[in-house]
């Protein structure tokens, strides 16, 4: 069975587009490397109750949860108190990342930066030598913070714990009409059941007009679709293929 | 009542990493110009079930509905079916599209290019001079496509319709740490409770470490809690306010 994820992003920055999202699409992309298929993204705002209902239900529905946002000391970030109220747990300060604080800010810490070693009670940590700041773990949640440059180097240490057979992918770039390409492919998609085929228009290309993706764990399906969708396409009409 | 709205991004192609969504971006920007409250977004794949419950669900809580992408002639396109299964309605062949594609394709039109005139039951279309193929409205769910290209042409017609006091907003840009500035801004919101106050650290600038947003509809609010959170903050860490 392929390992499902799904990823939430909160942020009232996002929702007034203040700030684009970047990380739900940075996040896909490895986790596709790492075959696991993301079967939702949602942006949510800045609100425990929204949080803990998305949490609860992702948790339930996916493999892995990766939360992204909210984990700062300011007044807006909530994420930790949305994610203990949604499996309905207590919030403890963590003694490792107090120890760390400590160590940083001396005598100078103050109670909101203290606010960042809050957990939700039974948190894991995740400890490794290119992050300063622990990773913070609950159940299958992930909790990661809304800065991309932090989200990156976390995420890095993260997907290395993953290890599924990835998902192989074949690109065709066709200079033909979407709808004129449209009954074959309808007929290769039941032809081949166990490879995802997918059919994108683009604009503004003058080499091509479609790009044609296909996507599978089997190499052996993956090159059979392939080799059945080309031979039906007029030779001048592929611009190119890749993967 | 602020007017809310939430967003659904259909496709596959987004939650594989082949493609990066903008069209989310592009409309909570525009909503906000008509000052209309993006409340969720939503990234789902291609499947006729998925979609009927996010539209059922976002049709109940929000003013507006906006769907992005599955509307094309291929087998993966099927929005309009989840929108029919949403609101249990019917999916018929209509007049006006029809006779739109005849027109433009003559006996050359296929059946995979006429199922672009499908619609769910009872849906209504929004014609204008600057797009060439009407906008599909059932209910309060506006039948986006998702090539950007198309979406925003499309976009722009819609929210003329809109009409809405605008959000107002105002950036700080501080040089400060956040934990720095967090208790005070701590403060900030508990006395300025008709302003929404956001603090976002950027990574990599040496000018400002932290930017600082207030948003409300009332002009005379904002500027009251402009001036008591610039009062707070020495005027050397501030390196420039916009809006």
């Amino acid at each position: 069975m392929v390992k499902t994820a799904g990823i939430i992003i909160i942020g009232d920055e996002i929702l007034s587009g203040k700030i684009q999202d970047s990380n739900s699409h940075f996040m896909v992309k490895e986790l596709r490397l790492h075959g696991i298929d993301v079967r939702r993204i949602s942006v949510i705002p800045d609100d425990v109750k929204e949080i803990a209902n998305e949490v609860r239900e992702f948790s339930e529905r996916f493999d892995y949860v990766f939360t992204s946002g909210g984990i700062g000391p300011t007044h807006d970030d909530v994420t930790i108190e949305g994610i203990a109220k949604a499996f309905d747990v207590k919030i403890t300060l963590n003694k490792v990342i107090k120890k760390f604080l400590y160590k940083r800010f001396g005598k100078h810490l103050t109670s909101e930066q203290l606010k960042i070693a809050k957990v939700p009670e039974g948190a894991e940590l995740i400890k490794n030598g290119t992050v300063k700041f622990p990773i913070i773990l609950f159940r299958n949640v992930y909790i990661l913070p809304g800065i991309p440059e932090f989200l990156e180097k976390k995420f890095f240490v993260i997907e290395k714990l993953f290890d599924e057979p990835p998902f192989l992918l074949k690109k065709i770039y066709i200079k033909e009409y979407e709808p004129e390409i449209a009954p074959y492919l309808n007929q290769m998609v039941k032809r081949h059941k166990d490879v995802k085929i997918g059919s994108y228009p683009v604009v503004g290309n003058r080499d091509y007009y479609v790009m044609v993706t296909l996507e599978s764990k089997d190499d052996k399906s993956l090159n059979l679709a392939l080799n059945d969708i080309l031979q039906k396409i007029p030779r001048r009409k592929v611009f190119k293929v890749e993967g």
